[in-house]
């Protein structure tokens, strides 16, 4: 078609990709305060700030109908937009949903699907709005915009850490990626013989952490009732190393991250060591835990320190002392961020 | 997998699905004023009203990428989304697009798609302010989601229409239907025969029509200038009959329209009649013509009148009056609306 040589995609990779795509379109809205480069848009509507979030989920490439049981899918594609609603520390209001499906469902299949996203939209309490429904001629498709609300002085932005603050992540890390192996571990287990019934029990939590993300609305509620305002924030969808990367990158900081601060439950760790997986490494670039990374003025550290479901992992520094891990036995090694290669 | 016999969605139809599934949702939020069932879902944003649309685009459902170049695809995309805000006599202000592409796809690909995403939002004057960007194990997807604004007192619903009310459309009919017969003949020509060069010139306008369809925007300011507001407004996409059903059950009313009062370009008739197709019905059950259809008081007819792009084609009157078409020689049929089967 072109003289060009043909260029490909994955030579990008998405971040890339975003960033190519993105820098050609101008905003001129007076409306549009953020656009494209944070975890959601920031539409200015006088006493407060709007955000908008969207996210695709395709077959093949986000699931597996062969091992994620429909209304955990629904629940899941309204989750994880509304967890990038509360990584701006807003309240999620509104969603509409855009389906796409193929006749091979029935229409009970649909309602299993949609039972989960009634299921999450009842939990967050947003309203289903509007959305569209059309056959797809291929795998099913899951198109999510979720509409919120923040107060203009507590937006959190990817970009606003300052030097010395302290790092924060909420739950438990890496469950979700081990989940994700134990169940490819159970399908193949079940292909080679069809017979055999999953052994998922003792991975309960893990196989949930997977199948059924949660989004961390309940923090942002206990973190303004505390009082405080997170200087920075992010969901970590692509992996702790990874999503602290972009934190970094936005806030021109580096970061120190402690290993023995970061949060891993126990299934986790057990499972992990089972699959023959470095635990740490499910932490740091598990992904899929849609729990939220912040960052935090010193003086704040007193109201959050007894929080059950906080911990404390390390703190922000200059860009040029990088992005640090450092060991249990005190090494000091430089981070890699490997996230999720969606191409 | 369960007791009852499997249901097919195709025996609900698109518009019987979202029936179906819209109403298990209530909505909580008190910003909320409008979910599912219009254009487009509308929120109270204090001095005025937010409105949402969204919509997907499915390779092989939606578009052919044998004949739909990249870049009217990306418009399209951006314009059928613009024109549900349009049809709510709304103002388009920002757009999310979600895209999922397969690896056949090289980056000069995706940038001929986003040309055609960035010259809409040029013309539209929308600001991209965020996406999705995903790779597919299938075909292309497009998911667009368009927020714009309009002034509480000028809001169009379609449930607005009142009795004896006028009915205008604006441009043309069945352009966009007709073709895309002319395309399909086209397609069918190369595949028996790749040496022929398809011959589309003396369909032009109706190939645009069809692969480049443009949102009313203009006619919005326009009939604002004007000092108009549509009792009651939707945008033609499923076809003229289909779509003045919608108006008729939302306002609880009947119709009447006149054929010789119904807006057809000399190319659409003439290339109806060469493709053995009647005219009329192209117009009335073509879609995707993404013209307007509303009504006005009859005190307003007079700002409208002398407007080239719009006709006025009927009235509104009693529910028991039924949907009717009045034809050249003043016979009165029921009319039938076909619209555009999904499923």
């Amino acid at each position: 078609m072109s003289e060009d040589k043909r260029k490909e995609i994955a030579d990008l990779g998405e971040f890339g990709l975003i960033k190519h795509l993105s820098e050609k379109f101008d905003n001129v809205q007076e409306s549009t305060v953020k656009g494209i480069g944070d975890d959601a848009a920031v539409i200015d509507r006088g006493d407060y700030y709007e955000i908008i979030s969207t996210d695709m989920l395709l077959e093949g490439v986000h699931f597996d109908l062969s091992y994620a049981p429909l209304p955990h899918l629904g629940f899941k594609a309204i989750a994880v937009n509304v967890s990038d609603i509360a990584a701006m520390n807003g309240i999620p209001k509104q969603v509409t949903v855009n389906i796409g499906i193929s006749n091979r469902f029935s229409l009970q299949a649909i309602d299993a699907l949609y039972q989960g996203i009634k299921y999450a939209c009842d939990g967050y309490k947003v309203d289903l709005v509007g959305g569209d429904t059309t056959s797809s001629s291929s795998g099913l498709v899951i198109s999510v915009t979720v509409v919120g609300e923040v107060a203009k002085d507590k937006i959190a932005y990817r970009s606003g850490a300052k030097e010395s603050e302290i790092l924060c992540v909420t739950g438990d890390l890496g469950a979700a990626y081990v989940g994700l192996q134990v169940l490819e571990r159970e399908k193949q287990v079940f292909l080679a013989n069809p017979d055999m019934q999953p052994q998922l029990e003792q991975y309960d939590y893990l196989v949930r952490r997977q199948l059924r993300s949660e989004a961390r609305t309940d923090i942002i509620h206990e973190i303004r009732d505390l009082g405080v305002v997170p200087t920075s924030m992010i969901d970590i969808s692509d992996g702790l190393a990874s999503d602290l990367f972009h934190l970094c990158e936005q806030s021109g900081l580096g970061a120190a991250i402690y290993e023995d601060k970061l949060p891993i439950d126990k299934s986790t760790y057990d499972t992990a060591v089972e699959f023959n997986l470095d635990p740490i490494t499910c932490v740091l670039n598990g992904g899929e835990d849609y729990e939220l990374l912040f960052t935090l003025k010193q003086d704040d550290f007193e109201k959050v320190k007894k929080h059950p479901d906080i911990a404390t992992i390390g703190y922000m520094h200059k860009a040029e002392k990088g992005k640090v891990f450092v060991t249990k036995n005190e090494n000091v090694v430089e981070l890699q961020a490997q996230g999720w290669k969606h191409f």
